[in-house]
């Protein structure tokens, strides 16, 4: 429990973010092709084809990228739209990655997902062939205390059902996992949620394997932890953080939302 | 073996890659400049002289850099074409890195391949000093599942007939070699497919690196590993994957095809 | 003690700095915009949200970044003035970020201090997380020796005064802390003197990292590690040091001074 | 020694080197500006202070950057010339980094050296921490076998003609050596000479970082490597590699060599 002096103080905070933060909005296009950019700034795209991000837009419906198409090269005017069976809807001849089919699944396990992110960054990847869990004691890490599963065996290439079945059991009521001998899978009630969560998962398995390389790690008071998740893990923290990784990559490539991008504050 | 619902869903996957993903296509000369500059982007290019990539275009015809022309430098017309013995064809003076040398040993023994790329990239060469062969543990390391030989003796700077059998021989029927205290080398019926198999190879050896530096490396299930395997090297998959980096080399540098470029889609 | 050789030696490099060398003068607000620039080149910004920087502009007078404000983007101008409760003075209405509250106890506590950094640093994060104090056994880690402190226990979000009271103890009069699964506060009389230190401690951990991974340090001795912080930290070169890498960032972004800017030699 | 169709090749790759390969030549000051762009890309110069090059052009003359100026920086207007006590020759008036002193006592020891270099890049710093000396167990770090020495022991700050005579002694007439604790110096009859053995020992060292964090090295046999080094290392081969860089360089920032550059081939 927190003492009432830092309990004041977080609704403080609460109620100043409110009051004077403003947040640019994107259309779900937008928001997936800024996602995309994101992701492949953060390292997240470095094979050519594996990961795949998917927003679910309606009942049954799945935006995402064409497979074979870079998440440094998304655009909202590239994305494809599909069905449970992810067959292109409208007159899209796109197909999409095959490992999306993972991805219905947890939507259909999990009502309230609005878009999940599937990569194998390089630190992740490393961390997958030792077996060992992501280790939380880092302020940064702390998003993910109490909140990544971890699936210890590799159930082989995600194209099929069954594959859907173990991530989605293995994930469970939890925000994130580690996939073992082969990746991450974040989710989120928004984009910019399960985006940053696959951000931040990277960025602490990264810190896990540069510390573990010179000595076990020591842990942090659980109470911390969940107060620092908590905080980091607040809609409009999250929303203000992806902003502001949205606003380099569109620095990064102005075009990147397509010449009729009309930035909505 | 697979399941039968699984085998259906890789049957399906083939005909909609058939179907829908359209692959642009370059001349032999683009190609291979196109290779190299991904080469150099994925930082297999270090040293300023070591490494090679050389395509076979005809009976006794090779496609090379110049000596001392940087991987990210090469260009269609910046190309030479040589003879079983390094002599240029034409009219061109230039001399090919006399490492090329034991590429022909190679194709010598092993009339299927197109395409042999050589280089010495920093994870491949840390690991290489070592003595320690390739860790297959990872979904992205699955290409080489049985399918890296390991070349545990450096015979020497090579540029003479001895070191291109010894290499050749080493490697056998398989498509990659890791060379303790030198690098890689990896073979392909086509130009893609060789250069994707040195990106993977060097992001595979990155992966063990990392991983081994904090335990040891669990191993993952050979059947499940083949099944991988078999589904990131077939055509399309290679094909679709080049694409994408060629695309990248591009947007880097626009004028790396030179001005009479004509990308055939 | 130095032999009388050394101490002319440094007389006469002392002179020649004063005679020869020029430096550019910034305002503190341009300061505090390069000093941010420098701080994300150096890979201190990396989270979206972490760390902040602040100046102390007069009595109870802070100049610091709004909250969400990357240091990759501060400019002059999108600076916000805060007071002692980090209320915006003035007719400004950004929100500072919630952690500059420990950074007023911090000035509270010593009197001297015009600058302060707060940055979660790649290789300092990943050292504080084995319980491990800084190693001060390279040349360029002895600005540090005997000049940092260690909080080996982490308080939590820094969010509260509870915090910026047990941070503030830590330091001590040290001009550096690395603090337990979290990251660096480095403070100086000037910008340029914070700055710097919290470039110099991220390169000093990234040693230090690199290094244990192979084996235990070598200590160096005592008195040179003195002689060497002493000259390292001379108001002189730190900021002939900070000037090379503020003109390294306008290189990379001529704008970040915005339009009005002129620079004061 | 080398076998008779191994000896025979080297002669032959000679001969083509020497009539096929032309090498772009530069002036001293241009050379010297290449080769300051060359280290700084290769990431030896990041502490913004730390590090020299310099050339000696005659009799107790040497070209070197002024104090403060990053090798990042470097263009051939903005070199200076000093005498044997480091005082400008002509109508100078910049300061060149006091370290230089330690370059004029290998000069004196060394007559045939034109270049020398010193650095603190980031693998050679980490490994110079740990007391270890250079391995040479890869091919690419073949140009260092037994031609690399090693100085156990750090002088401290080397200003002053004591550690001058220290590093000297030590390097005695080998190109290279690591100092423990600080950093590498490499001397060469060139400019392109001494720049590329300073390049080759922080590829080396970043080698054997990551070969090291996993287990012990393996040797390599003896004569191989003197082979190799004996090619690496000829004339032509460490210019036609500078070369390379050197357009790199010219490329990443085409003004390095001022409004007023003219490549001569």
């Amino acid at each position: 429990m927190l003492a009432a002096a830092k309990a004041e103080q977080h609704d403080e905070i609460d109620r100043e973010m409110d009051d004077r933060l403003a947040i640019t909005r994107w259309s779900p296009e937008e928001t997936l092709a800024l996602g995309s950019r994101i992701l492949a700034d953060e390292g997240h795209w470095r094979g050519g084809l594996a990961g795949q991000i998917t927003a679910r837009t309606g009942a049954g419906r799945y935006l995402t990228l064409g497979f074979g198409v870079g998440f440094d090269e998304a655009k909202p005017d590239s994305l494809v739209l599909v069905d449970d069976h992810l067959k292109p809807v409208g007159n899209g001849s796109d197909m999409p990655n095959p490992g999306v089919r993972f991805h219905i699944r947890v939507y259909r396990d999990r009502p309230g997902v609005g878009c999940i992110v599937h990569t194998h960054p390089p630190a992740v990847a490393a961390l997958s062939m030792v077996g060992e869990a992501l280790a939380v004691a880092h302020m940064d890490a702390t998003p993910f205390f109490d909140d990544c599963a971890y699936l210890a065996d590799w159930p082989g290439l995600p194209i099929a059902d069954r594959e859907g079945e173990i991530i989605s059991d293995a994930l469970g009521a939890k925000h994130a996992i580690l996939l073992a001998h082969h990746g991450l899978l974040t989710i989120g009630t928004t984009i910019a949620d399960a985006v940053m969560r696959a951000v931040w998962l990277e960025h602490a398995a990264d810190m896990q394997l540069r510390a573990r390389a010179i000595g076990p790690i020591k842990p942090i008071r659980p109470e911390l932890a969940v107060e620092s998740r908590d905080f980091l893990t607040k809609r409009k923290v999250i929303d203000l953080t992806f902003a502001y990784f949205a606003r380099r990559a569109l620095r990064r490539d102005p075009d990147c939302l397509g010449p009729t991008h009309r930035a909505r504050t």
